[in-house]
This record gives structure tokens, sequence and C-alpha cells, in this order.
């Protein structure tokens, strides 16, 4: 099912600014057992995304509906709800009139159905050659722009693969092409500085602040690659697939470890 | 008019990745006099950020057919023709099946009715803070993630600022919003490295041949803003406006100069 503005389509129209310059954001969220998890963090999120981007978005309520609609669509089946918020449409050019009317897609897809050991016994992933665009201003934006992510992801298609790590200019590893990083070095837990590139996850978030709220030592700072091969632990996350250890990248090989797990186990009985 | 994959369509599939990611192309032609001018240019240009984006299309044949029935269409009505390209359409997430089949959109626009002393005498232009994301591997290539373009054009509304020039990173200029630019410095004819960030643009490229062609002493190179500042000319460029001459940035004036003035008419000679 799809609501583009709240009406069932599945089409838009060409002429908006989403297809025609990428202008706009998107949310990726789980729903599972009867429930869009984190719902409230990812409008959040959406909301200073139009902030940061000036999208003048104002329908939150029709919005909120509208997942609903979905929601009660979709009953009992586990599925992927994916929101986008586009500037509107309208002109050629980038100038956008201040008076245009943001665009809004709901639509449900199925769950992926990654194999239960991908988060118990880790997932093997890869370092991309294509870096992340560097833009200060963009940083942490969940938008619409993510070719970076595109051809990152199309330079494997071995299933073994999971995922595959990216960096930016300055050779950092940022995160991975769907997914935020974290690593166990020094028994510290680390996720990669968003300042430059990347998007601020909100599973990355929800667990900064379970990783406070435990006392467990954390630190976002850069992380270089030589960080990686000497890390303990190494996970990815994002909202659909939770929390996977990183069991090998490349030649390197790593343990489940137990803050890995730890984290599992507190990010499952978080309030979502 | 608008053709999708050659019939006439306002719409497109929600499911298509120039939606979801940005995955594709553009090229911004004008057609003036009956003619799409450098139509084989911008084919070239599509084909080769084809390649680079590793997008599969193979229908240009098709495409040049689609161009011919839009320009029929206009018959003597100046305008601005678009293309766009998009990976094609299907599946959630950033990977894409070779098979995935490329969207053909082109679509016909008003010309845009600048007066006539733009080209003569010059424009005012500002500088933008908004930078220009840094990206080696997509550095000249016209794709469809244009949020930078976005954010810098809409700093400004003052309808006599007709160009803003933005900077990357480090500092340098590099283009404006939606045309290139280049600067006469101790009678040496420069334009922006794109080596990067920036589009590397059908008139630039035409100007530089043009120049190496005259014998005009020429540059690539970094432009910093003090570059800006001690420049005797400068002029901006794109397809559909021609050059307009920089008569000031912000409280600096320039006079529109014998280089520029020789640009103009060269290009104007240039076979389309």
């Amino acid at each position: 099912m799809i609501l583009v503005n709240g009406k069932p389509e599945d089409r838009i129209a060409i002429t908006d600014r989403g297809l025609q310059y990428g202008d706009g954001l998107f949310e990726t969220i789980a729903y599972r057992n009867g429930i869009a998890e984190f719902l409230q963090q990812h409008l959040e999120r959406l909301l200073l995304g139009c902030e940061k981007l000036g999208i003048n978005f104002t329908h939150v309520d029709r919005l909120k509906h509208e997942v609903t609609q979905i929601c009660d669509d979709l009953a009992d089946n586990d599925a992927v709800i994916k929101i986008i918020i586009t500037r509107g449409s309208g002109g050629r050019g980038y100038f956008a009139n201040a008076d245009m009317v943001a665009t809004r897609i709901v639509s449900s897809h199925p769950l992926p159905n990654y194999p239960e050991e991908h988060a118990t016994n880790g997932v093997a992933v890869r370092f991309c050659q294509h870096r992340l665009s560097d833009n200060v201003q963009l940083a942490g934006i969940k938008h619409l722009n993510r070719l970076d992510q595109v051809l990152a992801r199309n330079e494997w298609t071995d299933p073994a693969i999971s995922e595959g790590l990216m960096s930016n200019a300055d050779g950092n590893i940022v995160e991975g092409t769907m997914s935020n990083l974290f690593i166990v070095l020094g028994n510290k837990l680390i996720t990669p500085l968003l300042t430059h590139a990347g998007i601020a996850g909100i599973i990355r978030a929800r667990l900064i602040a379970i990783a406070q709220d435990y006392g467990l030592e954390f630190e976002q700072r850069n992380v270089s690659r030589s960080d990686i091969t000497n890390a303990q632990e190494l996970f990815v996350c994002n909202s659909v697939i939770g929390i996977w250890p990183v069991r090998s990248i490349e030649t390197r090989s790593y343990p489940v470890g137990p803050i890995t797990q730890l984290l599992q186990i507190l990010l499952s009985k978080s309030p979502k």
C-alpha cells in the first residue's frame, strides 16, 4: 500500500522535486508485532531534517494518520514502513517558492527475511571503494541524495557479504551503506563522528542513550582503518536489522563479544 | 509535453530510483530557432554519466527519437528540453538488480525570459554560504543529487541577484548554482578545476575548446576568493543563458571586458 498526500496512489508527478533534485527526506521504520517501532523518534528526526533543509512541512498530524492507516492495513504482518517527504512539486530550476507544499509518501514493504544467525553469529562485511561525500551542512540528515550509498552497495553481489563500510575523503570509516557502525576498542564503545558525512541513525541514538544510562565507557570520535583492525568487537545497526555483530571484514575475524551481546539485550528490552 | 519511456505521461512510479535515491542523471538543453543546441554533446555527457554511475542505459536511439518528437511538438517555439535518465524502478534498498531498465523522461519547459541586458551589461552575483559536497568520484557528473544547489539557490530571493557562487570544503570557488564560472586574471582565462566538486558543463567545455583554438592563454586551476576579487573579468555560463558577464559580486564591481565579449561572439558563431 502506498499513500501519496493521504490518497492510495503508486505514482508521483514528474515535476516533484524529490525526483528532480533528490530534494527531500526519508525514514525507514520497522513494523513488528503490530508496532511501528520508534515512530516518535523517526518523526522527530524527519521534522529536524525538514527544518535543516528549509522544507515547509506542517502536516505532521496528517502524516501520523497516514502511518496509522498503513499500520491498520498491515494488521499482524510485519513490514517495513517508508516515509518520504519532498519539498513539493513545481517549476524547473533550483529555486523553490516559499508557498510550495511538501509531498508526503507513506508506503509499506515486506520485511527482509534476514537469517536469524545474522544477529546471533554475526555477518561478513567488506570495505567499499566508493567514498561518502563530505558536507558539514548535510551530515547527519537522512535526505534523498543517496548516490553514494547506491554506488557503494553495488560494488558487490556476493550474498555472503551483508554490509559494506564506507569512508569519507580523509579515509576515516563513517558507517555502513545502510547502517551505523560501533566498535569496542580497549573496553570502550566507540561510534564514528558524523560531523562531515553519514546519517544520524535512530538505533545509533538509542544505543548511545542506552550505553550512557548503563554506564558504559563511550566516545564519538573519528574511527580509522587501524581502529577497525584493532577493535575487539564490531557491530552495525539500523531500524530494520537491529544489531548485527560483524564476524569478519575481509581477512580479519571478530568474536561476537560481550558488549555487543549486552547491547542487543538492552535494545530488545528498550521501549519501542 | 512529457514523454516517459516514449509515452505521454506526467507521472512516474513511486518505486523509481530517481525519486527514492536521486539515482540518475539529467541534461538541460536550449531549444532555439528550431535547434536543440549542442544535442550531441549533451547525449555524450549523459552516456558518460551513465557509465560512471553504472546505469544500464542502452536505448539511446529511442531517446533521440523522443527528443525529436518533443522538438516537433515545439515547432517554432523556443524552449528548454530536459532529459532525465534514472537507473529504473524497483525494490527497496540500495542494491540494484543488473537487469534493471533505465527510465527515460524527456520534457519541454518555457525558456526563461531573462532580460537581454543580462548578456550585454552583466548580472549581479553573490557568494553562497552553503558549500558543495566534496566527492572525487561524483565530481563533474550531472547527477540527480542536487540538494547542494537547492540549498544554495534558496539563500536569496532578491530578483536583482541572478546567480550565487559556491565554494567547496576548502573554500575554493567552484561554480555557480546553475552555471560554470570563468575569470580573467592577468590576461589569462581561468576556470575552476572540477576534481572534487562541480558539474562539467557543456558550454564550459565548448568555451575551453574555443579559447584553445583561438590561442587564448587558458588554465584550469583552483580559484580562491581573492582570485575573484583580483579578476579583471568574470562570467558565468550554461546551456540556457549562454554567457552572462558578472558586473558585481557584493561590493566589488567588474567591467564587461574584452575577453568576455570575444567569447560571447565566438560562442554565438560556434556550430550548435
